[in-house]
């Protein structure tokens, strides 16, 4: 079985810390009684404040539904150690399966939202539909993160980055602190 | 000085390999007798085919106009041994700087846009603008990858990965695989 992280609030306009490296993400989405989780590997950091995420999600999974109906959904980094739970809801389909029940995972209550925080992974963002202009055309959902919760360590986790055909890279611990050549003014 | 990479077509379709992880990208952009490269972390696969990427490129970055007026970029993907390159060319506005005298990048011309690609990155995407209804909110475009050019070696290469504040974490060389556990269908 999976630790819970124990998180604390982290502020949502530097969510791109966590977000902008590429890590798969678990998305969770509720509306009425109904959950779903899914993996999400197509997602972009656009603003930093408000705190804005763009995310392509098929119409195919059960979480396009709940998403729409609901507005809102929870972004949950998930840690290496949580690989063969991410590729078994991967390969799974919401509408008749209680994911949280079927892989062994925790549902959360939120702080503003109605979906729920993945409790075992490491961070997790509440997200608020910001613009549904893009999802007829192109699934794209614009989220803004109204709330975070990160864990205090490590810094950086070992996170999943997909390359496709059912393949994951994984971020080393290294890290490489360049801030000295910045510009102050990029230093955000 | 950097090293040329001989890269190879590459199916565009399968672009997500090197972007879905979430690399630092160096975008380069051409209009009339104007060029520009610029640092690119907001970026995500859209889809399969055809082969979409939505891409964040402020209005403050000089290549934003040339990319308006041209209608075409090439999204190059620098392994970590770029990193000084990398930084130097997100703190530095093309306007008035050839950036690829500056910082000793070799352009190469494209097979099917004006943009020139980088000699010395891992992979080279050849990009054609499809939409850009949310350039003017988001800042937003959505580009066809049109042509896709990638080295043979390594099959993972390193990348740079940023995390905000001057700070990078790079992807290790760990791949996991994990296909025999996907259903046929989703190994795309």
């Amino acid at each position: 079985m999976s630790q819970r992280m124990h998180k604390y609030t982290f502020p949502v306009s530097k969510a791109r810390k966590y977000l902008e490296p590429g890590p798969v993400l678990l998305l969770s989405s509720q509306f009425e009684e109904q959950s779903d989780i899914m993996t999400l590997g197509w997602h972009t950091v656009l603003e930093f404040s408000p705190s804005l995420v763009g995310c392509m999600i098929s119409s195919m999974n059960f979480s396009h539904e709940l998403i729409r109906n609901s507005g809102q959904c929870v972004l949950n980094l998930p840690t290496a150690e949580l690989i063969d739970k991410v590729v078994a809801i991967g390969n799974s389909h919401g509408d008749k399966l209680d994911k949280f029940d079927a892989f062994g995972l925790t549902a959360e209550p939120a702080h503003s939202v109605g979906a729920p925080l993945i409790a075992e992974c490491f961070a997790s963002f509440e997200c608020q539909l910001y613009d549904d202009s893009m999802v007829d055309n192109y699934n794209l959902f614009i989220f803004e993160i109204v709330k975070a919760h990160v864990a205090e360590q490590p810094e950086f986790p070992t996170t999943l980055h997909y390359t496709g055909e059912g393949r994951f890279t994984i971020m080393g611990d290294k890290m490489l602190d360049k801030s000295k050549d910045f510009k102050p003014e990029m230093l955000i």
